[in-house]
């Protein structure tokens, strides 16, 4: 193996990257990172190589732990969970924390919530509570005609789908619509892209890869008063009792990825627009990326979007060439001029332009630019 | 966020780090990584901005899998799984998946398989067929003597315990000893420091972060014939079948800590000794290295090893001085000699020095002189 010493400088810009996780890092993370690598802070050791119960890794885990709050504006009556397993692994884990073996209210609205509710029916009594699959998962329904139980130990929804591009911009008020459940939210694509409202949501789960950090973290935030409610047949790995009593260390946290995350909240939370910092900062950031990509998508009559402009996701926006021949040259075109990874995913098809907050706004004018200049040549 | 372009070039050597995991890994490794950070082989990503469905990530992960293939000389009929949890999540993982909801035979020799046991209750009837509790957990318990049940699912030991520095140096003949039951272990802690019999072996799983990579990656080796009967709770992230199925990608995995793994298998595949390579040339130093300290142990009768020497751990050295009064000088000490992560488990108390497969005969040599000196300044 060869042993280079120093980093190479980059011989330009650094393509930009659409994936839909594991996704675009901020170089600035990247790069710290990487000076880094050797010895953390005069440690003498990388992040890697140190014991999770040592003093250094202690000051790494509970900045992180304290920038995330400071970043989504936790209320101290939650506790922040740094777990393993992703999204996928939550969709089993939160029926054996939370369920109680009853039921449970889902409101289907995409690929994902899908995946929730079928794997939550090994645990409890799954109901579909509401579903867009009627509408091809392009519109979200309409709160007020949802069939909650009387009885469920909770209600889940995924306030963003990765795959269908559909966002909630506003939780439901479970409360006002009957319901005394909590309500859990799979965030993964989009936490930190915009603030929680905290008093809505009893859990919020999401794999970091989207927009936090590497993948192999799972972020959970959990009211106190869900935890301590666990199946039997719950591994005591995740429980998030034992978790948060043991502040994540029951099983060796994956320290590298909390403290990639953790430089990613340091940047999140260091970043402006005018007035605005942190999270706020970053939502007017996404909210300008994607009205650019959107607005030039609904202007044209090559390309198209599906969903509904009501609940059109700002992280995620799939779109399609009218003409699907085009779409492999779509790519390779892409590819050449430095827009990596657009393909859209297999379920869907056409192509899937994942706008995460490391996502520059000249990232989106690139890509729209590219698009113009291929339809002007293809139209 | 500071962004530096470059590395620092290192003031000196870099300390010796004896932590038990996560642990030392490969200087060579960490500096590769650092080189690649922000442009894996020209891709315009760092590995962790990469979709594991891509064509880049495909690469890394199918050239890890075939490098610790070979490593380990691992059969054809058994299949590598790379998972998230740990070692803890395996213990209610590998019942879950093994157990049937039968009889399970639980071989208990120090803390991590007193654990595994204890999580298994949950999912079947897990017995102990043998245990070392009342010698303390300093030698192995005889494996004549062992109970073992006629219908056990499987058998369950911890083939090095690394806490209180116990190891078996030849894995049981469990058809010799009378039982038809595949043999499970636990290798996390010596995973690559020897060979494996799988002529013996049903299942082994280990986390990474001791002597393969970071924290976060789980390594599972498990025959064909074992996958398919997990019990229905079992979640689909954490089903063998499933993640065999779908090449450790039913969920995204931690591609940043496969990526390091392999890193640690190619650096693994170059080292030799004489005429050996791989894990055997690391079996050659490992003796070394191990021999080194518990002979300078044994002849000073300022410091004492507790375990029966017919099964003392390679990796893992769990030691005292006599006079614990000192244990703080001879820790600060050390860490002045840059000589880290010295002190024991808490359940064990004194010093730990674990001498994984990163840990040079020269970082041995280290230890030895400071603990020379400490004593002749201190007796």
């Amino acid at each position: 193996m060869n042993a280079p010493h120093t980093l190479q400088e980059p011989a330009g810009p650094r393509p930009y990257n659409f994936s839909a996780g594991p996704a675009a890092m901020p170089e600035a993370v990247l790069q710290r990172a990487a000076a880094e690598m050797l010895d953390w802070h005069g440690s003498g050791m990388s992040v890697m190589e140190m014991s999770h119960r040592g003093k250094e890794f202690g000051e790494i885990y509970a900045q992180a732990e304290a920038d995330l709050r400071a970043l989504l504006a936790v209320p101290a009556n939650f506790r922040i969970l740094f777990m393993q397993g992703g999204g996928l692994g939550e969709n089993a884990i939160v029926p054996l924390n939370l369920s109680r073996g009853g039921t449970v209210d889902f409101v289907v609205t995409g690929s994902w919530s899908v995946k929730s509710h079928k794997e939550a029916q090994r645990y409890c009594n799954a109901r579909v509570a509401a579903s867009n699959a009627d509408d091809q998962h392009t519109r979200l329904p309409d709160p007020a005609g949802w069939q909650l139980s009387g009885d469920a130990s909770y209600v889940h929804l995924c306030s963003n789908e990765t795959i269908n591009g559909i966002e909630f911009h506003e939780l439901p008020d479970l409360a006002a619509l009957g319901s005394k459940a909590p309500l859990v939210i799979d965030f993964s694509s989009h936490v930190a892209s915009r603030g929680v409202d905290w008093s809505r949501v009893g859990l919020a789960f999401g794999g970091a890869q989207k927009n936090l950090g590497p993948a192999g973290l799972t972020i959970v935030v959990v009211r106190d008063d869900l935890l301590g409610h666990a199946l039997e047949i719950c591994p005591s790995a995740f429980n998030y009792k034992t978790v948060a009593d043991n502040q994540s260390m029951y099983n060796t946290p994956p320290t590298w990825g909390i403290y990639m995350a953790g430089l990613t909240f340091q940047w999140l939370r260091e970043q402006t627009e005018g007035a605005l910092s942190g999270v706020a900062a970053m939502e007017q950031r996404n909210i300008a990326k994607a009205k650019l990509l959107y607005d030039f998508i609904d202007a044209s009559s090559f390309y198209l979007n599906k969903i509904d402009p009501g609940c059109r996701s700002r992280m995620n926006i799939p779109f399609f060439l009218r003409d699907e021949a085009r779409n492999e040259a779509f790519l390779s075109g892409a590819r050449a001029a430095g827009l990596l990874q657009l393909k859209g995913h297999k379920s869907v098809g056409g192509m899937r332009a994942s706008l995460y907050n490391a996502m520059p706004l000249e990232g989106v004018q690139a890509l729209v630019s590219y698009m113009r200049e291929f339809e002007r040549s293809h139209a």
